[in-house]
């Protein structure tokens, strides 16, 4: 389980200046994805802390964060849960707001998704102003569930979003780090 | 391989009478994915196909098919490529129109996604009218590529997508089939 099959993930992501809107330097991770030998390091990353820590289930947010989810949690015999943009999802819900670039969102879980006392991770393709991960972590805390540790492809470092969650004694997990 | 470690999916699909609006019984996969037997089965079920067919890609349909796609994806050590919808991708990338229930909506593929004579599975939750299924098809040979199968997990055989893609010669796997 500790065979190194760590290659260089960085190397992969392609900047695209202006995306989605002017001013904005987008890292895209599409490129990482489509690559075999990138996704099976994701998907072994984590192996040995989410033996030692009796993970049940990997919460991917909406959208990118599902395939991050499901790599981590096909590679450990884990669960997918989805957490999702509001209205997508049948059944009773939790909906929480969250702040974006201009204005706020909203995300859902369904209600039977997590057993209390279920330790969850919860993994997203990068991390930011972290604003989308908190949000996260407090619709499966209130459900319950035990938000272990995040894991992110992406810590775009500079904009304190992981800083924030580890603030908030949260446990912060990242393959790729941006400074600026 | 040909170990059969097939459960009944079925019984783990739940279904929601009247969403997401009214007169519409919808077939949620959700307790399927965070089932981690489940969502193994899943990403065993074309194992040997696929080793035999030597496929490079495996396509997810945004957004549940991401889930799917990257368990055939991680399973068989291959890429996954994400077929979004429009507005999410950046760089070059083609669009093309499709009918959802109520007027038209865009999916989009990056062109760099694909290098010509490839050889790519379209993955997706569920099938219904085909509509989604078949836009992502010519987005993919667009781009040079060769459509091998496609694999969903749910098939509404009664909406009479899988017939419409097999009368236009395309190849089609399900796990679960429905027939109203």
């Amino acid at each position: 389980m500790s065979e190194d099959t760590r290659i260089d993930l960085k190397k992969k992501i392609k900047d695209h200046m202006d995306f989605p809107k002017k001013g904005i330097l987008f890292r895209d991770i599409n490129p990482v994805f489509r690559d075999s030998a990138a996704l099976e390091s994701i998907s072994k990353s984590f192996v040995d802390e989410m033996e030692a820590k009796d993970i049940d289930l990997i919460a991917g947010i909406e959208s990118r964060g599902f395939v991050v989810a499901t790599a981590l949690a096909n590679r450990n015999k884990k669960g997918v849960l989805m957490i999702r943009k509001v209205g997508k999802l049948p059944g009773k819900t939790l909906k929480r707001k969250y702040d974006i670039e201009y204005g706020e969102a909203i995300m859902e879980i369904q209600e039977d998704a997590i057993r209390p006392g279920q330790r969850v991770i919860i993994a997203d393709d990068l991390i930011a102003t972290g604003g989308t991960a908190l949000a996260a972590a407090e619709l499966v805390e209130q459900l319950g569930g035990r938000v272990v540790f995040f894991a992110f492809v992406i810590d775009l470092v500079h904009l304190s979003g992981s800083q924030k969650l580890k603030e908030k004694g949260y446990e912060v997990r990242s393959l790729v780090n941006y400074h600026e």
